[in-house]
């Protein structure tokens, strides 16, 4: 009898073999990487043009000023700052963040404000204390990426309303919320990115802002408003947050990670108060309390820094590259495709002629030296494969520009492809749906 | 027919009435603060002696220098320090955690390690990818509070192992394991702190520790070490961590909490390698990532300051403190009571004279000025009403000192009630046995 020579050898400390595969928890069972992790991984090398990431673009940050306030921090705060805090969160922060809020129509009052690991961590959160196994959450479709992850890991059933170039449709939501009362789902919550949408960098109108509100109102819907993004606006007139017209059936979450950095991650939920009680004592549980540092840092950069100048230069930055890509794509995409056109935020969703599937082909985009994500990874149930999102927060617009060139290359490659063949690509395999890893 | 007022007002803002309370999660429903709370809010007053919190003295801290340090961070690595990092964590922190490891007796590969917000995060996540609703979690009789909270977050079923000064009982541990192998309960892990255990300072001898690992090997039971206290130690030889000698059974839980600051909240896990894929898409969708900067900030504190040095003057001072509550206690506790004697760490477990009731006697104790935590906040079914925790931490030996003779006041007036009337105190109300908040 022949020995499998795996077993003969003694099993080394690194064996990849799960002895514990059948101690998980149900919610565990999910949490597989996506095989697309490695390509990224390869995307990121200096070569490849990435329109795949959502990283903000620091480098206009002034690091001298940065650097000595969190010396002085330390300095001249470290007692307190080195210290636990509260898991609510340091209370003059709590007050800078209704007066950044405010900025978007939000009249809040500090005690319902906590501060959270980046705006991840609330999402997280209010997931924790909504959701039991088998419960509805419903979401724009496409959304989030790493919010699929992250209703997925809590075992929500996750569903996906119409989005078109006005945000999503008040008459698909209310369609739907018809369907689950019939059906007696348990709907836990709306989940939206209201204002230049990740990843389909389109706005809610401010009159479907209000069919919104009104809709979820009568059934008793809370919402769940993602909003990162909202001050990065490169024309057009600002939008009023859904929250600010709505206080008691809106939780909004907020975020410094893309008006100043996300290094330091600070994000925030603004919530009625007895869900705040829950979020607080879920923070507890979770981590006992953010950094004091981190906390202490932000606030003293809102108030002896020029932020809201720091936030212009940066909507400067940015528009220069979203007008790369949109002009670029103008000139270069292929019949048959689409893609929207944001005013603000780092996304555009494209749509692909007829007959391509975005995720198949990204092997061979990486191949030719540009990445994107694949819309795959932001439906939960396998739909996207005509789309594509592409950043232009991180490139110069001159790396978007090449970027542009070679996919199109790609793109017109897989059209040939599919004028030969009838399809360009495989069919994708079980599993391929899994959400793509993505930063926010 | 009178109309209730309450209805008659319209519902302000701030309204505490919960429109969500049938919607929570069920794990959310155990969420509650306790009545504790408002009195540890009067217990942080300046006249109050505290010997309740377990926040580390960090006065001795080298501020100029650690502030130097975040400036540098900041400047010199700010590119990186201020975006996005990995949901694992940064590479070269990983390393030098290795290196901490290593003092007590552990060789680790970074690839295994895993950076949290806090120890804390470790322990909620290993909790959320293990623990469904109704498994067993096995802990030490006394235990960690917050990891009390943490567990019942998840629905677990905690049931407690009779501990004593050596540490908890190998008898205790098998006999249990048996039972419940017998019930069919799905047991997931056996969580410990012991090393100078939280709440009962007392620390697990090397022979018990041989014992614990070959029981917990026999009934294929993972072991989730919390080791957060290691380094501090008073007198004594100290001993090989549990994940020293078992590196495939034992995901160990560290903390910079304790030997550096808590306000950078940098804790991680070392984890068997499916574990930690687990541990980091866990991490992934509760946070994407932890704070790069703070990763970096420790990372040049490890490297460019003399932290052993630190650690040692820590210890000089914690000596002293430990050594002015061990004999206040001996000179002036009434009889029938006893006490742990830690040699390292932060508390010391005292139980009270037949009759006396830790937490009916709260309030009296603080209206005397002094404070410590009832026992029953470390038990997760009432038990511990004859204990509290003395933490030796924070106050200087004189108020340690002056706070024995306030809570020794208290208890012979205690015994004085409990002599004339049989008993000190009304018997708890339901809910009494909520774990109290409080820092690690």
């Amino acid at each position: 009898m022949s020995v499998d020579p795996r077993e003969s050898q003694p099993n080394p400390q690194g064996s990849r073999i799960d002895p514990y595969v059948g101690s998980y928890a149900a919610r565990a069972q999910g949490m597989v990487a996506s095989e697309v992790r490695a390509l990224f991984a390869v995307a990121s090398r200096p070569e490849v043009v990435s329109l795949a990431g959502g990283m903000p673009n620091i480098s206009a940050l002034p690091l001298e000023a940065l650097g000595e306030i969190t010396r002085r921090v330390v300095v001249e705060q470290g007692r307190a700052a080195l210290q636990y805090g509260s898991a609510q969160g340091d209370p003059v922060l709590r007050q800078q963040i209704c007066e950044v809020m405010g900025l978007e129509g939000i009249d809040a009052n500090p005690d319902d404000v906590i501060v959270t690991v980046g705006s991840q961590q609330a999402l997280d959160l209010v997931t924790r204390i909504f959701v039991d196994p088998g419960d509805v959450v419903l979401t724009e479709g496409p959304t989030y990426v790493t919010a699929i992850n992250t209703f997925a890991a809590h075992q929500a059933r996750i569903e996906h309303v119409l989005m078109d170039d006005d945000g999503v449709v008040p008459e698909a939501l209310e369609e739907r919320l018809v369907r689950l009362e019939k059906e007696g789902a348990r709907v836990k919550f709306f989940y939206t990115v209201p204002t230049f949408n990740n990843p389909a960098g389109v706005t809610l109108t401010a009159g479907r802002r209000e069919r919104v509100l009104e809709i979820c109102d009568r059934f008793n819907l809370l919402v769940l408003e993602d909003n990162p993004y909202g001050l990065l606006r490169y024309e057009g007139e600002p939008v009023r947050a859904l929250r600010a017209d709505s206080p008691r059936n809106v939780i909004y979450l907020g975020s410094f990670s893309k008006i100043l950095s996300p290094g330091f991650r600070i994000g925030y939920a603004l919530a009625p108060p007895a869900v705040r009680d829950k979020l607080v004592l879920a923070a507890e549980s979770a981590m006992l309390s953010h950094s004091s540092f981190n906390q202490a840092v932000v606030g003293r950069y809102l108030a002896d820094q020029p932020w809201k100048e720091q936030v212009k230069d940066f909507n400067e930055m940015y528009r220069a590259r979203r007008d790369a890509l949109l002009s670029s794509l103008e000139s270069l995409m292929p019949e048959g495709s689409s893609w929207t056109r944001p005013q603000g935020g780092f996304f555009v969703w494209a749509t692909l002629p007829e007959g391509l599937d975005s995720k198949a082909m990204l092997p061979r985009a990486v191949n030719e030296r540009v990445a994107y994500v694949p819309g795959t990874g932001f439906y939960s149930g396998g739909d996207g494969r005509r789309n594509m999102r592409l950043s232009f927060c991180y490139p110069t617009p001159e790396q978007i520009r090449e970027g542009v060139r070679r996919l199109v290359g790609v793109l017109e490659s897989e059209i040939a492809l599919r004028d030969t063949f009838g399809s360009a690509s495989a069919p994708p395999r079980p599993g391929d749906a899994a959400p793509a890893p993505d930063l926010p």
